[in-house]
């Protein structure tokens, strides 16, 4: 299945199911929203019983796209999990999966804007395939992981580098500002998706190929980050899990290239979509 | 005011103000639950107008002691906090605030059990003072800070160092285990609880004093960290900041002391009440 949510940040939203035209049906009736609390009840699987041709075509013209799924308890991120991008970060290849975490307020529609505050100086992009997990996975092993996953998403992890690496500590300095983490525009279940280790990747900045790479270059795959996480957490219901950028950002250009008020950044991955994001001021 | 919450961890909980003789007055009627969406509504200028004693008594007995506020949207961290703490963990004075997050699943009440993994070994423990937001916080100065705090809490920052310091890079991985972060059993609003920067604070385990400081000795006081943060993320109604640890946990003891089974941690802060944990099987 494909799902995709339309309508404005504070308002209520359609949640809709892509029939075999991609036609976004909504499906609104079935499972009254798609967010943590409806995947854990089953909303997947209410889906997965209906025809979506059955369902009515939804009203969605002139409607903003949401993120496919609601606000997330958890936004994580997996570190340098991409060998060529870690080379580009000037960063080892790190032996076991990076972890940390994005604020609640990154999480945003796909063509939301990227906002500039005042006090940045280094902004950043990185095309991400993310995962959003549907059932709770505590302490899983690998062979279970693809279990617990709903599906997946792009992500544009947006990142202030100066935030990130020069200001003492942890990364999440960095990657927390309000409209840091586009979602989507559609998530693809794992039935559907095909081989998620071998979906191509882009990010353009102005019309300009900045990122070219593919998920078979990740050093951990989906499966592998999922059971991880499940040792040191229990991940939840519309979690979403960032899982590393390839090669291209702006930090890794000599001389290092930033994002500024006015640039557009487009980006897509494979059977997930694209987005367009403008960069605004604050 | 101080605001107690009861309930079970999956039911419906009574959201309570303490009276002028400590007895917990139901508020559901004119707050519905303390949590990020009725803080954000203004439940704290509410119950402000209300006189407790015209409350009912609320119906406590035998229920279990929930968190004071419903699941916030970010459990967040300030490290190395405490100058005396810095030096037992052998790491230098942060030139400014470190942070890093929690996991939502960590979110639980003052006295619930603390879970042992099998893959756990270093399980460790972390008095510290929290500040709950209570109003949306984005590029605010320190003067503006204490306006956007709705209370202070007690926390047991409960840490796995073995997975925060030895298992590559982020310290979030040794952080985020379910229930590493009990919280309550109060919250006391800023202008009940006197000077913040100067709460005695105490952590016994199975009777034996470890921890013994005071907030007055944290380098970056409440006001500080709240408008720090403000320049990096907007911090959201509800959202947790745990402010750091003084010194006397179980990683800086010579040679270092760790949790296990059946072991039974009690803390408390100045005003703040104080909680009682046992380590149990996962």
């Amino acid at each position: 299945m494909k799902l995709t949510r339309y309508g404005a940040r504070d308002g209520a939203k359609i949640p809709c199911v892509l029939d075999a035209d991609g036609v976004a049906r909504d499906a609104s009736s079935v499972v009254g929203d798609f967010g943590p609390k409806s995947l854990a009840e089953g909303a997947l699987d209410k889906l997965r019983g209906v025809d979506p041709a059955s369902l009515p075509v939804a009203d969605i013209d002139g409607k903003r796209l949401a993120p496919p799924v609601a606000q997330p308890l958890n936004i994580w991120c997996v570190g340098l999990n991409y060998s060529d991008h870690a080379a580009e970060a000037g960063m080892e290849i790190p032996p076991e999966p990076i972890l940390f975490n994005k604020a609640s307020s990154t999480y945003c529609g796909p063509n939301d804007d990227i906002l500039y505050s005042p006090k940045m100086s280094k902004l950043d992009w990185e095309v991400e395939l993310g995962i959003v997990i549907g059932k709770p996975a505590l302490n899983i092993s690998k062979d279970q992981a693809m279990d617990h996953i709903a599906g997946f998403v792009l992500i544009n992890d947006v990142s202030e580098r100066a935030w990130q690496v020069e200001r003492a500590g942890q990364w999440v300095k960095g990657k927390s500002f309000p409209n840091f983490c586009p979602t989507g525009p559609v998530l693809v279940t794992p039935d559907e998706i095909g081989d998620v280790n071998a979906l191509g990747m882009w990010l353009d900045v102005n019309g300009t190929r900045m990122q070219t790479g593919n998920t078979g270059t990740m050093i951990f795959d989906a499966e592998t980050i999922v059971s991880y996480m499940s040792e040191f957490t229990r991940l939840e219901p519309g979690d979403l899990i960032c899982t590393g950028t390839p090669p291209g950002v702006g930090m890794g250009m000599k001389p290092p290239v930033w994002l500024k008020q006015g640039d557009v950044v487009t980006l897509g991955i494979d059977g997930l979509g694209e987005q367009r994001q403008t960069v605004v001021d604050l």
